[in-house]
């Protein structure tokens, strides 16, 4: 049964790696005391070594430990035995074009559809749905795809930013962006704002985060927002 | 003689549609009076013709007529024979599939640098340089390649902004996006603020904009600023 947390960012304003979850996170990984560390998106570009000791400093604080992916000999192995798995932030075309170059993609999905807890921020949340057409990120690396776990049927926008109506600058807004998406796709899209995440457990996805709405996107339809606890199965 | 206008953005704050380029396209587009019109980034997805028709009225004004590559049977033919060619912004990713479905890379590549003058603004600039993957936008869809027309040798940030102080967003910054870039590649790109642009002419690039420095980020290098009328030679 699919068991994940997909959050919208590892950090909020004002807190600490990952803090904000911790309650969530006890949850998801009760049964779970190591932890598969994906570091592949290496937010400002820090490597592999200093991403898994951030992300290993939290994890020992929930009585966990933790090991990145990259010391393993064998990582399709290392997810498939991997009592529960968690994808980092940082950039979503460098994150899956490693996970494609390794060869990693379906055995992520296996493992992620069979019940290994898996948790995702920002960009780890970002490669749970079909593809990776609503990242926000910039395009550093060309990957041999965009396309990615669909754990759930949806795209999420992570970070998502509202408009600012005093803003002179003429870039477009994340909601243009995301309407010129669907343009060209059909998948529904989440915008899940900094605090908001998603919990999956088998077929259902519930919205969580405190008294955060999140904004759907759906094709030819306007845009609406959705309260924390809402179920969003219909998204597909 | 390559002879171009890269700019950063099509309109800014408060102005309509080119305004603040009237003087320098009267200078770039003296000998065109008919402007090849490329309107494939779609900016909200509207449609070729819609877009065409923006950009008619403007060259109007300025006592030019201008039509869509797309009503051409062959528009590799178009882009030969053109006395000028303007490329608008939008969605640079979509921009570059249709580039490369049309079988356009290469031809443009010739003209330009073989004398007809060029104009580009945001998604329009972006691809002058050696890539798209410093582009601010979504990928909506996905391109054959990342790499565009190299008509200059570094790649241009369109819609460059600067971090806003205050922000409470987690969202990686523009210039931390740049940094990651340089990670991986070695390209020097020119972070354009809107309202600024680069003037081409031959193998000589020079910043534009009135009061207006850019920024200039170098692999390895702290990022700088660069003042109006700058040789931006030096950037390669």
């Amino acid at each position: 049964m699919t068991n994940c947390i997909l959050a919208s960012t590892s950090t909020i304003y004002g807190g600490t790696y990952l803090d904000y979850l911790s309650e969530a996170l006890e949850d998801l990984f009760q049964h779970s005391e190591e932890i598969l560390f994906v570091p592949y998106a290496r937010p400002s570009g820090i490597s592999y070594d200093t991403y898994t000791e951030i992300a290993e400093k939290t994890f020992l604080k929930l009585g966990k430990t933790l090991r990145g992916i990259h010391t393993f000999e064998n990582q399709i192995e290392a997810v498939e035995n991997a009592q529960g798995i968690f994808t980092g932030g940082g950039n979503s075309f460098v994150l899956v074009s490693e996970l494609y170059h390794q060869n990693l993609i379906t055995p992520l999905q296996k493992v992620i559809r069979n019940g290994t807890p898996y948790l995702g921020t920002s960009a780890g949340s970002n490669i749970a749905g079909p593809s990776i057409q609503t990242s926000n990120d910039m395009p550093i690396v060309y990957p041999p795809s965009f396309e990615t776990l669909g754990i759930v049927p949806f795209n999420i926008n992570p970070h998502y930013l509202d408009p600012d109506p005093n803003s002179k600058h003429k870039g477009e807004t994340r909601e243009t962006r995301i309407k010129e998406f669907h343009v060209f796709n059909d998948t529904p899209v989440l915008g899940l704002r900094e605090g908001s995440w998603v919990r999956v457990k088998g077929n259902q996805s519930i919205l969580k985060g405190e008294k955060l709405t999140a904004r759907v996107f759906e094709k030819q339809q306007s845009p609406y927002e959705i309260a924390p606890e809402s179920l969003l199965d219909f998204l597909k």
